[in-house]
């Protein structure tokens, strides 16, 4: 036997550039990291450690939505944002790729599909085709500044679409939703009989204020079911937790089907572990302090990139309006991957494009994260760079 | 549109003994639970809290199968039971549950089937099916002591089936592999493409000594592909931290394909908390303590049971070597729901063999883990019931 499912059988040779970079790693060779996303290395605001230690810690009263006291600081922390939900709309997993899992085999026969934006960062390939269901894409068009375009999403839909995926705001492109963008997006999904599963980890990551966006689906009026996702590993910066949460909103009868199934599938893993469950009143409480942290890091840093950018350059930050992320495009020649590499000898890492499913055109993909010495740093050999394309 | 897959299609219908209990609970009625299996109820030793509380607990550098750190601490813990392994070849995941997701995505194609021992605890139904995943029954016959009959697993087998789940020892009818039985399975599926998926996850649990037990198949040479599942929930009685472990073993070309395909399953989810894969040392220090306590409660409330049975008695307690259970044999009239509800009317709560799937003859199954003041208590109604049974 193969012994092994197609599902399962995903490519696994590296390309170029992680060839180049992991070479260079080990010849210990300085980088300075532009693609460093993880929270806990760039020197931000950490909640106590105490909090882990709960009394109650040790023990084990599983709800299969997670905790009523969890699910309720959840909603306390959603309050705060301005979306106001029950706590029993809520479901809590170890992260949002479970909570996809979960919507995925809720919506989802073998072979249906769901409708995906591209560009966008590339782990739904993975988890749709583990749930035996398929992707198809629809173009975030980059005249529209990467936001959603309506006709874009009906035209990628085929009988067996399900749902229709949205990031909000867009990762790497850091683009909101806006509120007319959303009336439209409802008609069609009450019309033609698609979910909405709305992914809001970087929802509270807005750069500046601006009517007419859509932070969160969570607590709206919509005529569709509508599945909102967000969690620790960015509203707190802590992904080492796992904890994650759905809101489930949309028609009643639609939505409390939909509880009562996902109930059953979270009964069947109960995959929260119970001291982040308990602990997870002082998190969100230590939440705003981290993001008011992030926020002045990711701000400050796409300051200094585009001051350094000179005002002849032949290429652009890309405009955007919140998340971790800046996009730059660059001339077609030499293109993402040349570029990338031509930055690694320089000892700085960036994303290409292609990594996210950019087309018509080419970028990077740089992180806002570091911390200010190292991002400084890369931006010189980052512009001398950028100056000898196109 | 309906909306909702066939895959989460369960039934939400509650059985007559159920809703007697709730009845029961909502008029506070005392009540003898007999069906307690949680292990952090029952005034068993916990570990130090502190143990959360570890430096390292805010940070974040995940490894797909989990931090090198635990899987070493897993491999020494299995050293300690006898059992040999590689770290490179465990995979951590947050439950045994979510393990078998995994198996179930990486061995089957959706509609493919694997085969499921009866009785058993009733979880492979929910785990397969949200795989889009069937499940084949194999019979233990009572007549082996509900041991694994090889003959009745190739019976079983049809062109789609890719694998056989054992669960050693059996849940609830506690009865070890023995190393007979292993060779035979050994030669079935390696002549027609099996793997193997064993569930260890009361393993540790014997309640007395015997050659020819198979304790584990991890660290064996075995002809199949083989997966070895165990966890925190069992081994330290601590099921609220989430962290589980499989072992993959077998010929070196499968197994080493089955975890780069599991690294990259592993990867899309990174389910394991970092606090608890921290402790893992010291959690699994704790072990021994936790699993000593329990088997001195288990086997004397054994003792009780055994010990209160009349000898003239139309019922009687099935053999078993281990586990957390005893399962009772008892006339077919009035049969499993009446006689479960009428010792629900005595306050006392035990399970009836359906929900395992017993066939030929009527069972109830014990937990053996209350205290004994309450298990004690339970005896005497549970005799008198069943003097007026048969």
């Amino acid at each position: 036997m193969s012994g092994f499912s197609a599902r399962t059988d995903f490519p696994r040779t590296w390309n170029p550039l992680a060839r180049a970079l992991a070479e260079r790693r080990d010849r210990g060779l300085p980088l300075l990291d532009l693609t460093e996303t993880n929270p806990t290395r760039v020197g931000l605001p950490s909640p106590e450690l105490a909090l882990l230690a709960h009394p109650g810690a040790l023990g084990y009263a599983p709800e299969p939505q997670g905790l009523l006291s969890a699910r309720e600081a959840v909603a306390a922390y959603l309050a705060s944002r301005g979306a106001h939900v029950s706590p029993a709309h809520l479901v809590l997993s170890a992260s949002t790729s479970e909570s996809y899992g979960w919507l995925f085999k809720l919506l989802c026969e073998p072979g249906d599909n769901v409708l995906v934006p591209a560009p966008s960062y590339p782990l739904f390939e993975y988890l749709t085709r583990l749930e035996g269901v398929e992707t198809r894409t629809y173009r975030l068009p980059r005249a529209h500044g990467f936001g959603l375009d309506v006709e874009a999403v009906a035209a990628a839909r085929d009988a067996r679409t399900r749902a229709v995926l949205v990031v909000n705001p867009g990762n790497p492109t850091g683009h909101y939703l806006r509120e007319g963008e959303l009336d439209a997006l409802g008609r069609l999904c009450a019309e033609v009989g698609l979910a909405l599963i709305s992914d809001e980890v970087f929802s509270d990551f807005a750069w500046d204020e601006e009517p007419g966006r859509v932070p969160t689906v969570a607590g709206r009026e919509l005529p569709m079911l509508t599945f909102s996702l967000s969690g620790l590993s960015k509203v707190a910066g802590l992904p080492g937790f796992k904890l994650g949460w759905t809101h489930v909103g949309g028609p009643d009868a639609l939505r409390d089907e939909a509880l009562a199934r996902l109930e059953l599938v979270a009964d069947t893993y109960l995959s929260v572990n119970t001291p982040v469950q308990l602990a997870l009143p002082g998190l969100l409480s230590h939440a705003p302090r981290f993001q008011e942290a992030l926020l002045t890091r990711v701000t400050e840093n796409r300051r200094l990139l585009r001051q350094a950018r000179p005002s002849d350059a032949h290429w652009d930050v890309v405009p955007a309006q919140g998340g971790w992320s800046s996009v730059l495009r660059i001339p077609l020649e030499p293109g993402e991957e040349a570029t990338c590499l031509a930055l690694l000898d320089e000892g700085v890492v960036v994303q290409p494009g292609y990594f996210y499913d950019f087309t018509r055109g080419a970028f990077l993909v740089l992180s806002l994260l570091p911390p200010p010495d190292v991002f400084t740093a890369a931006l010189e050999p980052l512009v001398r760079v950028l100056a000898t394309s196109g």
